[in-house]
């Protein structure tokens, strides 16, 4: 399926008080070509393995595939993956009729925060709730793949949005 | 889990005499790195995702983790792999309680036939047929990961197995 979404740093921690459920992701990548991304996840009990495909010229529409593996099939998985682990723990926060996915990641990427929007058509409007920072849609660096290669605190691109 | 497996040149094309059976395989990779390859499969009516490690110093063993997939989904990943695609028609011949899986590449792999066979352990005994070449066991080049990047054709390691 494509996968339509827009992605945002984020401002201030105010969208924990409206967030409806919280969970803890580990990840890794088997491969972090940004056209065919390999992810290995564990999101609480769960386990997916997701193919992402090369996104569009402004960065909102992406190739993406996604099956449910064992936890354990997951874990041996990740033991194969490139070095970094991501970790971090996502907040779901409905917001004017939108879900908004927000991201605090842990170790060498602690301090980072990211909140996806997914849409149902590129041009679809959405009300942006008042945490929403500067948007980085398309912006390769914040790709998780890469953010497990170049963390955020050695990469050097501090633009600041720690809550 | 782990794979067990030697891996041969062939000097003769008498395996299809004794073939049980007989596949059309297409193949291509979302990662050729050998320590996490990543393939996706084609083999006649059914599709594969499959994750193999690094090999052990002999390349005798290796860890594989394999999924079933639709075609469908097969022929979507594929489309987002690196070139070439791998093509090649697979014989499947028992021998002295053995079964090898002898592989005919097509395209720019023309010409170079590969038999496998699976064993149960490391030291495992098995009798050698009559056409089975030198041992490629643990040679990087003949991985198919490899030969999608570094066809035998071009590459020129050319040790002459033409039946």
């Amino acid at each position: 399926m494509i996968e339509i979404e827009r992605k945002f740093l984020v401002t201030s921690s105010e969208y924990r008080n409206s967030a409806i459920s919280k969970e803890r992701i580990v990840q890794g990548f088997l491969n972090t070509d940004p056209e065919r991304t390999v992810r290995v996840r564990i999101k609480e009990r769960s386990g997916f393995l997701t193919v992402k495909g090369k996104s569009n010229a402004t960065g909102t529409t992406r190739f993406e595939w996604e099956k449910e593996i064992l936890v354990a099939e997951a874990e041996q998985l990740i033991s194969l993956c490139k070095p970094v682990i991501l970790k971090k723990t996502r907040y779901n926060v409905p917001y004017a009729g939108h879900l908004f996915e927000v991201d605090e990641f842990h170790g060498a990427n602690e301090g980072l925060v990211i909140a996806e929007v997914e849409l149902k058509s590129e041009t679809e409007i959405f009300e942006k709730p008042s945490w929403l920072g500067i948007e980085i849609t398309g912006d390769i660096r914040y790709y998780n793949s890469q953010l497990s290669k170049n963390p955020w605190s050695e990469y050097g691109f501090n633009v600041g949005n720690k809550p």
